[in-house]
């Protein structure tokens, strides 16, 4: 491979590393190679010793992006649950709760995608503006069409986003105009698209960045033998993505069990078909009980985290914190448009205020010492109770996701041989929002790394599309400001 | 009064009534007097009718400002509580509670405003984008000192903003950098402050849109003198508004019991004082006892809900449905930088989870029932236990905020004799917040006013500063987008 075709990006870069820690680095040289993966990384390099540097890394004619004091590298975000036709709907329906939502607001707009001309005109606005919030791989639902939710992964696939692009599977328990005609049309229908996204070209560098997942909506909308044929399908393609909702809403959670009485948990009955396994995404599981924490954390499977959309649905407040002292896979999903947002910012605001709900609903019933007592004992309850720290946010929203998806050997962090899927940041006032205060010198007495670290939180907690500068999948770049 | 100097807007608009209700109103015309007053308001004007209306009004030669689909009138946001100095600390800090936040963070940032070029090139900004957020009425904090808080004052009065400016009084238990050296000239400065203001030129229309605002930091900063100066100050002059924060965290509830050994609570230090009365604002209010609320709705005092500030720094969750069952006026308050955004959109998102969060809590508890007993049978609990509505949000940004001010009779709502402080809010795509999906017609079969509910409510979810066109203040555009 030629190191003349590197791009080499110097400047600050912010990197997470564990639950609890990240690295706050600056003058940093990363090389990206022509393949879009991170070649190498060398950190703390004066601006006196780049060309040195370049020269003893063989790849002294390399182009170098700088940048700018106010600008950070960081890893692009990953939205482990969100449905593309329903991001028309934002906004809108905060007065429902789940069941009501779905019949007066949410089914009525997916069917509108019957309309394959619709859908791929509403789509391609969709994917750009979920691009332009700093979002690098996106776990999407489609509706329950084929044609459109092909229109989906074709545009997706051409705006170079990472993906898995799923087809609603419903076969029942939703309304006359919006529900599939039977079990094997919907599982018909559901081969051609995996059959159709796996036609994709590659990139280049051979990786195939979108991905088919099966995507059985949730328990309530599918009968027994449509759940069982997805499971077979699952088992003859063990690498097959899955993800589907679970325990969101207490009348949900009700319903799931009167239609399979003879499973004990709602999680059971994903698991009894086979579709618990290590590349299931399960969203929201705010409700989970005991056995099915377990159950969950001996199948490997990951969490969606979706904050915004349980307080604003009045679902409740997932007990995050548990889950990670169960070492359970975590992400965070903007779960539009039960979640009003479609920026994993704004899921990180939301992530940090249910953890401290939750800690004060523990506070509120003094167990605390009890807890503690527990974790430190066994050396494994950090989490739960406390509220969700800057670098454990940070975790989620990138490499968590990214384990959730199984590509944390690929994206979510900068590590010489995963790809470079990235954005830059951009706190500056010139970045044009005004409720981000400029990291200026005469308000500010942080310096070094202190002062990145400043800048990341408040670009976590003050930040929009504005602050995004650039997109970067794969070494591309997809997106970003202007 | 010459009507040809009349300007008249067209178009929708948004007028909040009750706080259960409120109107939306298509083609509709509205006069602003040349002293930036409403002189009149006509509904249901269609495009035809246009002139023939504005001869019947005799002004057939006014200015008329056509609103385009997808843009509408509402009033300008009343901003409760917020703090001038730390708007540079935006979106710094959720690691903390509020005791050490103000030590770690805050008083650090307001002890630099004692340098007087600081605060003008500092406040400058800050109001700037307090103004395009919206907010057309603003209760600020400044800091103990006099000369920045003058300073904050003079650019309110030159913005055009219509505001309440006061100077923290605190004269003990803070850092020695950050503290007046005595009570009296605590009172001094603050009196000074006062002539200050009161010296302001009132506008052409004879209203003094900057007025001062008494305000002791809390009560833990203030000593028995000062206090009681204050509010000796206070009963010689009845139309002086006070604001100061109560019951936010628990540690600060502790302390301040044990400073005022003699009060029964918190509430009672301030009534002790003479500090309880219908201008006087209250920040927080998140612990209050049955006896603090009681003495708070006969003092007839308004409170500042500030969800942001209250979940950020782990403060609580104040159960304001209590409070507007009890009569209490409320309005909202962002509380930069305790709160990490300056606007009031993202604090009616938070008071929206807040309720969602106080109704969950209670459905844990099972005592729907028992509280929708009592409350259908005594027919005052109308807001307890429940969410806040649109309608409840949208009145706690405007007019509620303007009834905590003693303003409502002024602004908040449109209506003849009023003043004209508005926003032109603009849905469309072209505004330029992807977050915001326009309200075109092929994703959406809503009419008439249904279209424009929501509008509104798509604007109080997912729109931001970009969305906020015009702002007005007394007649005259003192911000928006370019
Ligand atoms: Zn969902
Ligand atoms: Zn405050």
């Amino acid at each position: 491979m030629s190191s003349t075709n590197f791009t080499i990006y110097y400047g600050s870069l912010v990197n997470p590393e564990t639950l609890t820690s990240y690295h706050a680095i600056l003058h940093c040289l990363l090389a990206v190679n022509p393949h879009g993966n991170i070649e190498w990384v060398v950190r703390d390099v004066p601006d006196s010793m780049v060309q040195a540097t370049l020269l003893e890394q063989g790849c002294p004619d390399a182009e170098v992006v700088e940048l700018k004091d106010g600008q950070f590298l960081m890893p692009g975000f990953v939205d482990t649950h969100t449905h593309a036709p329903q991001v028309p709907n934002l906004g809108s329906g905060q007065q429902y709760e789940l069941l009501e939502w779905l019949k007066n607001l949410t089914f009525p707009m997916e069917a509108k995608f019957r309309d394959t001309e619709f859908a791929r005109r509403t789509y391609q606005s969709v994917v750009h503006r979920i691009i332009n919030q700093g979002t690098t791989t996106c776990c999407y639902y489609g509706t329950l069409h084929l044609d459109a939710t092909k229109e989906l992964a074709n545009i997706v696939y051409s705006l170079g986003q990472r993906a898995f692009v799923g087809k609603c599977n419903m076969d029942r328990n939703s309304e006359d105009y919006y529900i599939e005609p039977s079990w094997q049309s919907s599982i018909n229908d559901t081969k051609a698209l995996i059959s159709h996204i796996q036609s994709f070209p590659p990139s280049p560098s051979g990786i195939s960045l979108v991905k088919p997942i099966l995507t059985p909506r949730f328990a309530i909308t599918c009968t027994s033998p449509l759940l069982s044929s997805l499971g077979e399908l699952a088992a003859s393609d063990p690498s097959l993505h899955i993800q589907t909702h679970i325990s969101e809403n207490l009348a949900e959670i009700e319903f799931t069990k009167s239609l399979f009485p003879d499973q004990e948990s709602y999680a059971a009955v994903y698991d009894h078909f086979g579709l618990l396994r290590d590349n299931t995404v399960l969203a929201h599981a705010v409700h989970l009980n005991k056995d099915e924490i377990e159950l969950i954390a001996e199948r490997k499977s990951g969490i969606s985290h979706c904050p915004t959309s349980n307080f604003n649905l009045n679902s409740g407040v997932a007990p995050i914190g548990q889950y990670l002292d169960k070492g359970i896979k975590v992400g965070l999903g903007t779960d539009v448009s039960g979640g009003f947002s479609p920026s994993i910012l704004s899921c990180i605001r939301n992530a940090s205020i249910a953890s401290k709900v939750v800690a004060m609903q523990n506070r509120g019933r003094n167990n605390h010492d009890h807890h503690l007592e527990n974790g430190n004992a066994l050396g494994h309850c950090k989490f739960a109770d406390t509220q969700l720290s800057i670098a454990t946010l940070l975790y989620l929203a990138t490499l968590g996701g990214a384990e959730v998806c199984m590509l944390s050997d690929q994206v979510g962090s900068f590590v010489p041989g995963k790809s470079f899927d990235a954005i830059i940041v951009d706190v500056r006032d010139t970045a044009g929002n005004p409720a981000m205060w400029d990291f200026k010198a005469d308000t500010h007495d942080l310096t070094g790394q202190d002062a990145l670290r400043g800048m990341l939180q408040r670009f976590l907690f003050c930040g929009d599309d504005r602050n995004i500068s650039d997109v970067f999948v794969q070494g591309r770049r997809i997106g970003g400001k202007a």
